[in-house]
């Protein structure tokens, strides 16, 4: 297992880290990067693209961006290109941008996994594959879209990279300094155990969340389940609010250690359901103890 | 389905609401309905019964009872008796308050489910059963005893009342006004229905949070995940860390509702299971949209 922390943010000589930084996709998560580096006084220029022009206006309108650019033109004129959108658009963005790309340009995206994109990375850029730095900021709420961003989201939050075998380490490093300019921790780890761990401590929330609030919703009497639900059903389903259409391609694209984890959980709710039956108090207060220990002790070390 | 709201908190003419209150297990329940009705000048002098000596020591330092009592002093000498152990220590409380109940005193409890309890108190009261009006107040959290409760627990909480038909309207307005003047509102319904919807909103998150959190825990790699986990996974997780032995009752008491509601979350999951794997992102974004809605829909109402 490769997983290393690093700290501590690089402050530019002379100049911004980031001259010009371009961002596809201007919502909740690229344009948070903006306003974090805009804040920090580690960007020059920020380009931002994508396919939603009124999108587009209102990012700029709101300080996010400085002007709308194409792909041809972020992949010309930018630094550092920052991919942040539904991972299901990434090879046509890449795709449209790899002929015009200098060669000391580096590529970045805010996936939430990573094997999918790499591959579909490494299909469409060929031999500049080494100027893709592959990055995932576990940072997120329910809001979406360029009124959500936040020059404070990734404040104390983790971002994973998993750098390929082709990046340089000047490559790495940099986009390490542009989430630690930010205010995350950068942790690096391979792009399998990322989407092993992801599938895990990320989608399988969401999966379950999802599940169990349509579930709810569905019943004949969820007008009155919904009016008596509290506190622990509020937080408990705050994450299926979630942008239906980013966890659908989050689902395809990780599906196979998904259903890894959710074989596993299912095995869990199949001994608590049997211990139910049998009346096995002792096994059912045990499987809890388990749980309730592990919650508790979580982020006490 | 009788659903009632009540409204409207009386005031007592001349003197409190309750003269002489008895709490049954003086923890986060119990110890908060004691200082809201102190707070709130309904209550004259306060009882503790329990059968942690310490426990009731430390509530009484903290202000939370005026005197410890036995079940037998607190049925002859209270006005109201508020059961606020856990659902398994009912019965034997009832059988030691029984013989030495005035006529006049009413009793009510806090149990997370009702049919059982009102099962048991039918067994153990036989003719004075009206005297019971079975009740559940839907706050809680994560702390548990005496050092958790608080004077605003309560506030703008939903607290069922599921009445019988041997209860006065009469003490089923005594008991309505004692949680109304602890803040909550009130609503009744019959208790099967409480145990089914309970099962749904309550108990079921529960069990999802809880199996979820024991499978996370028992990973290979539970330490890395554990490190990598957001907020995503602290709000949908921080209901697993209650009391094991608190929910260990209630999944054994009621039990047959929340397998029905199992087996229907479980029906949820086989079909996003089964979209994943064709690739059905059709279905997958639909179910996950029918989540998103429901909750985006939540409390606006």
């Amino acid at each position: 297992m490769t997983l290393t922390a690093a700290s501590g943010v690089a402050q530019g000589a002379d100049g911004p880290l980031i001259p010009v930084l371009a961002v596809v996709g201007v919502g909740l998560i690229g344009g948070s990067v903006a306003l974090a580096l805009r804040e920090a006084g580690q960007v020059g220029r920020v380009l931002g693209v994508g396919r939603n022009a009124q999108s587009l206006t209102r990012a700029q309108a709101l300080g996010l961006i400085d002007e709308v650019a194409t792909p041809e033109q972020a992949a010309a004129e930018a630094d550092v290109v920052l991919l942040a959108m539904p991972v299901g658009g990434v090879r046509a963005a890449l795709t449209q941008m790899r002929p015009h790309l200098r060669p000391e340009t580096l590529l970045t995206d805010a996936g939430s996994t990573k094997l999918e994109i790499v591959e579909a990375a490494r299909a469409v850029l060929g031999d500049r594959i080494g100027q893709f730095v592959p990055g995932h900021p576990i940072a997120g709420a329910e809001r979406s879209g360029p009124e959500a961003a936040s020059a404070t989201l990734y404040r104390h939050r983790t971002v994973i990279l998993t750098p390929l075998p082709e990046n340089t380490s000047g490559g790495v490093a940099r986009v390490r300094e542009l989430w630690q300019a930010c205010g995350a921790r950068v942790f690096e780890m391979e792009a399998q155990a990322h989407d092993r761990v992801l599938g895990s401590i990320s989608h399988m929330p969401h999966l379950l969340a999802a599940a169990y609030m349509a579930q709810v919703a569905g019943a004949d009497d969820a007008a009155l389940r919904l009016t008596l639900a509290g506190t622990g059903f509020r937080d408990f389903t705050r994450i299926a609010a979630g942008s239906p259409e980013m966890w659908r391609d989050i689902f395809l694209s990780n599906r196979d250690a998904l259903r890894v984890e959710l074989g596993s959980v299912r095995a869990v709710l199949d001994e608590m359901e049997r211990a139910m039956v049998q009346g096995d108090g002792e096994a059912l207060e045990a499987l809890l103890l388990r749980a309730a220990q592990a919650r508790r002790n979580w982020r006490k070390e």
